[in-house]
């Protein structure tokens, strides 16, 4: 199974890696970090570059798909050639999927129009001005495309897809296998359960967080 | 706070990735991948580069050092530019920490000995060969040493230090920034909750997962 991992300046690197270790230990899966162009990019904090290997163009017809996001996304929902890779392979997927605000780029491609998807809780209601549904929940799946909720929810989607994949047993394997046994600290993990508090003061501050 | 994340050959990605995104969202935080020397490495499965910005003689004195770990660590636990540079940068350090058989890797360079520790689940009796004492728990702190569990434990881990840096509330806002609020399709990430066939599985073949 031909898995391309699309990378590109200002992306968050978990949004990526959470479901490239999960997925990227099916049986025969073969996986790719490309981006419109090869080379390293920079992720968001500036501190981390991930490495693409080749240019979307040169990656033939991939079986999935995985669009990251990032704070900053306003350069991807308006990249012609990334929207144009993305219509190109799509019909050929068996899965497109994303994390976080990577929902905005396939959106604003026009992949998700009269779809249902998720989002970064920050950017969700953002998704309806692409024609898109936006669905408060972990992990979204609408056909063959399967959207995440914010950065770390790229796990939980990665062992869903893992699932329909290869089964139930071997997801279960590669959750042993990355000890998968989340264990947070607190409970403020979701605009639902975080202290108010927390919520409004993040709301009020999303600029902070992410740019629109 | 310097923060210095370790990176080499064969490194798995979670390791780094999963703890890098909560603590690079502290205030303050100055996070330098490095590895032995500068330079792209390429992590366990072969695809995927991260690139070590410095070489770790040209890092200064870290207040917080991270070491992942990866199925095959033997490289590791006999490097002694690796271990030198980790013996002479310790006693500076606030945190010494790592994920899965990171800890094997401080162990071997002798800074555990004494000291309570923790491992990815089919590493953790390898401790007691370096004088450490194994404890399965998913984050184990003995002083300033704190070791992660397998792969992905390294998110909670890295939320713990957070509220010992920064307090609880800060450690929370990275929780909802970072939407950790995890929602595993299966209970079976830990030997402890995992059906039993398949720890037995995984057990007897663990050289599929690790090697020794």
């Amino acid at each position: 199974m031909q898995m391309i991992f699309v990378v590109y300046e200002g992306m968050t690197a978990l949004d990526a890696i959470g479901p490239y270790e999960i997925l990227s230990r099916l049986p025969g899966a073969q996986v790719t970090f490309a981006g419109v162009t090869a080379g390293p990019v920079r992720t968001d904090t500036g501190a981390l570059s991930l490495v693409a290997d080749r240019a979307l163009a040169d990656c033939g017809a991939p079986d999935l798909v995985l669009v990251p996001g990032g704070p900053d996304v306003r350069a991807q929902t308006t990249d012609t050639p990334l929207h144009d890779w993305l219509r190109a392979v799509d019909s050929g997927t068996t899965w497109m999927t994303s994390v976080c605000t990577g929902s905005l780029i396939l959106a604003a491609a026009g992949l998700l129009r009269g779809r249902s998807a998720t989002s970064h809780w920050l950017a969700l209601d953002r998704l309806a001005a692409y024609g898109v549904t936006p669905l408060a929940e972990r992990v979204v799946r609408d056909g063959r495309y399967v959207t995440g909720a914010g950065v770390s929810a790229g796990i939980d989607l990665a062992l869903t897809l893992a699932a329909s994949i290869a089964g139930p047993a071997v997801a279960q394997s590669i959750q042993l296998a990355t000890e998968y046994d989340p264990r947070p600290p607190f409970t403020a993990g979701s605009p639902s359960s975080a202290p108010p508090a927390l919520v409004s003061h993040l709301r009020a501050n999303a600029h902070l967080v992410m740019s629109t």
